[in-house]
């Protein structure tokens, strides 16, 4: 009788874009769910947010998942290109060590399509360098709006979020644990 | 000068719907960023998963969060209408005392559009019951595909997850960790 092989883990590229609430959301529901079965979770934020995302900075320090925000202070789409540019090099850099060296079951990088739509980051580069330096098991997860064609074209799994009906509409403030 | 004062926390019901992955890992997103501000979560899913769901459950497990899962070996669409209804009947049943009386800051009712949409609940006297018992400063999500109008009118913040590309059409295994 044939044995059955254990099947590797394939690691898989998922992109959550569009529009609407969400993204970032399922991204950390991705993480709660790898950490569950023990896998190692990094997330490297390339927005700073306003509100400072204490919600998940708070649950991530408590269990143990690597978590970083880039630039104190950083907003894009300041008046100064040259600084945009060397942030975003910045971040990416520090992304490439945590997807290749890091030794993490799935990273997040969370608002990545920005630097990518808004330019200061080459595209190609960066799908090239992912297809050549991903370790294979590595679940990689990329969020936000806007993601530029190479990055849909290399993602396994794109879901686009899109907002039917939205609180703010109605006047509501952001809430403490559900927005940030 | 005028006192500012602290705004009361406006519980919010949020509708995770569409085709798309995404919805499910929204809510657990959300869950974990409350536990992160300290507040207590409870989910209630309505459709028993076959892959068990093991990476959220063992999470939800060390994190402390109430965790109900209706029916052992329970599927919707059996070729029993009148259990089908007992058992949304039922869930339906413990969604509201947790909701009313758990003393909870966020429910998750995962997967409660199907029980509507199949109508083993009446989408009416559900919408009815939320309105005049759901604890206002109670945020509640719900998820699942095709959700019936009247919960969609009754949510203040509504997304649909559209799939724009799926690793299964690829041949690519469901992954632990990701899928379930």
């Amino acid at each position: 009788m044939e044995r059955t092989q254990s099947r590797p883990r394939q690691g898989l590229v998922i992109l959550y874009t569009g529009k609407g609430k969400g993204k970032t959301t399922a991204a950390l529901g991705l993480v709660l769910r790898a950490w569950g079965h023990g896998m190692r979770c990094c997330v490297v934020q390339f927005i700073k947010s306003e509100r400072g995302r204490w919600g998940e900075r708070l649950a991530a320090q408590r269990l143990g998942i690597a978590w970083h925000t880039l630039g104190a202070g950083f907003t894009w789409r300041s008046q100064d290109l040259a600084q945009d540019r060397r942030k975003a090099e910045e971040g990416w850099a520090l992304a490439q060590a945590e997807i290749a060296g890091g030794g993490y079951d799935i990273v997040v990088l969370d608002e990545f399509t920005y630097p990518l739509h808004f330019g200061w980051l080459d595209p190609h580069a960066v799908v090239g360098w992912l297809q050549a330096n991903k370790p294979p098991e590595l679940h990689l997860v990329i969020t936000g709006r806007d993601a530029v064609d190479e990055l849909v074209a290399y993602a396994d799994l794109v879901t686009e979020m899109t907002e039917v009906k939205h609180p703010f509409q109605q006047g509501v403030a952001a809430q403490r644990g559900i927005e940030f």
